[in-house]
């Protein structure tokens, strides 16, 4: 739909998604977000509706651009156990950063009750999630490396699992518990190698 | 502190728990919870002061009394790893029942980063979650039952991140996911038994 604005909307859309990230739903107002975008009232609802449909807007773009980074990290040819080891290492470390959380686990927690688009997002956000690991650990059962009495599909449906409890701990700030879970985690998977694996970050 | 009031405090407390626990606390207002205790709001901020004290109130109890259950399950004396195989089988089941998910989990997401108390309470209950499992696992590796390969710290910090995990899965109403995770969790507590497990209620 063509709109002439002089405003760049992504731009826009990428300041929205902050406020929503940080403040949650209920309390990021209208007048929120008229302020922290720096358009008028007017201008907000004929560039994105009303403060549902940008809440939802925002959650795709960041389930699209932001979230969990897998399709850029693990989606290489050669990619395989070793990746997802080094991926959740660096996922590991990104919590101390991130203080505002997960926006896919706080729009969870707030919306998926009474808003069927949150929750699809979301669903659709795991499916993508446990098809890029199993797509990965299959590969990695093909060259030899991973134990082929692993189950990529169920092992990945841990592994998305695993990237839950990581963002809970992580906005909880249990820097400690979370470093001890992932010590078992790692631990585990290495032991899913049939040879001697060396992650780039691992730990 | 006596006071006089003509109603029963803690059923009180219980119905803003449950109202918290579904709407969240900006979601809330005072004249929600008007309502949905029967009592005026003279009574209301007598009895337990303003909104954020009373959501503290009941975010505590919710911990308290409603949250994991896992000192009631598994803190007696013969407690072993089967114990821990079966708790976390009905936790994973118990995520069809509660629609709500896990009210630690809704106050974390929208409170922990404007109200310290909400991510001590939450912090103080990790820390029991860690000591219960803990405490559990010693007694299995001194059985005989657990191996001794095993750390019983960093492993019941993994369990705590796994609880953490199930609860988000559960609220998204992911349960294939969760089922499928779950299994591959289970044979990897099944197989740091020295002796075969038989769960009581295990998958």
């Amino acid at each position: 739909m063509a709109r002439s604005c002089n405003f760049d909307r992504q731009e826009k859309l990428i300041l929205a998604m902050e406020l929503f990230w940080r403040k949650g739903f209920a309390e990021t107002s209208i007048a929120d977000l008229v302020e922290h975008l720096g358009i008028n009232r007017f201008s907000l609802y004929n560039s994105f509706g009303d403060k549902q449909s940008l809440y939802r807007e925002c959650l795709r773009f960041y389930l699209d651009h932001f979230s969990f980074g897998t399709q850029e990290q693990l989606l290489h040819p050669q990619a395989g156990l070793v990746d997802i080891l080094t991926y959740l290492a660096r996922f590991v470390a990104l919590q101390r950063e991130q203080k505002y959380g997960c926006f896919m686990q706080n729009a969870l927690m707030e919306k998926c009750l009474d808003d069927d688009c949150v929750q699809q997002e979301c669903q659709r956000r795991f499916a993508q999630l446990q098809s890029t690991f199993t797509q990965v650990l299959t590969h990695s059962q093909s060259q030899g490396e991973l134990s082929l009495s692993v189950q990529p599909e169920a092992l990945a449906a841990f592994l998305v699992l695993q990237l839950q409890g990581i963002r809970v701990l992580g906005k909880a700030k249990e820097y400690t518990l979370l470093d001890n879970a992932f010590g078992v985690l790692s631990e585990y998977l290495k032991r899913l190698a049939l040879t001697p694996l060396n992650p780039v970050d691992g730990e």
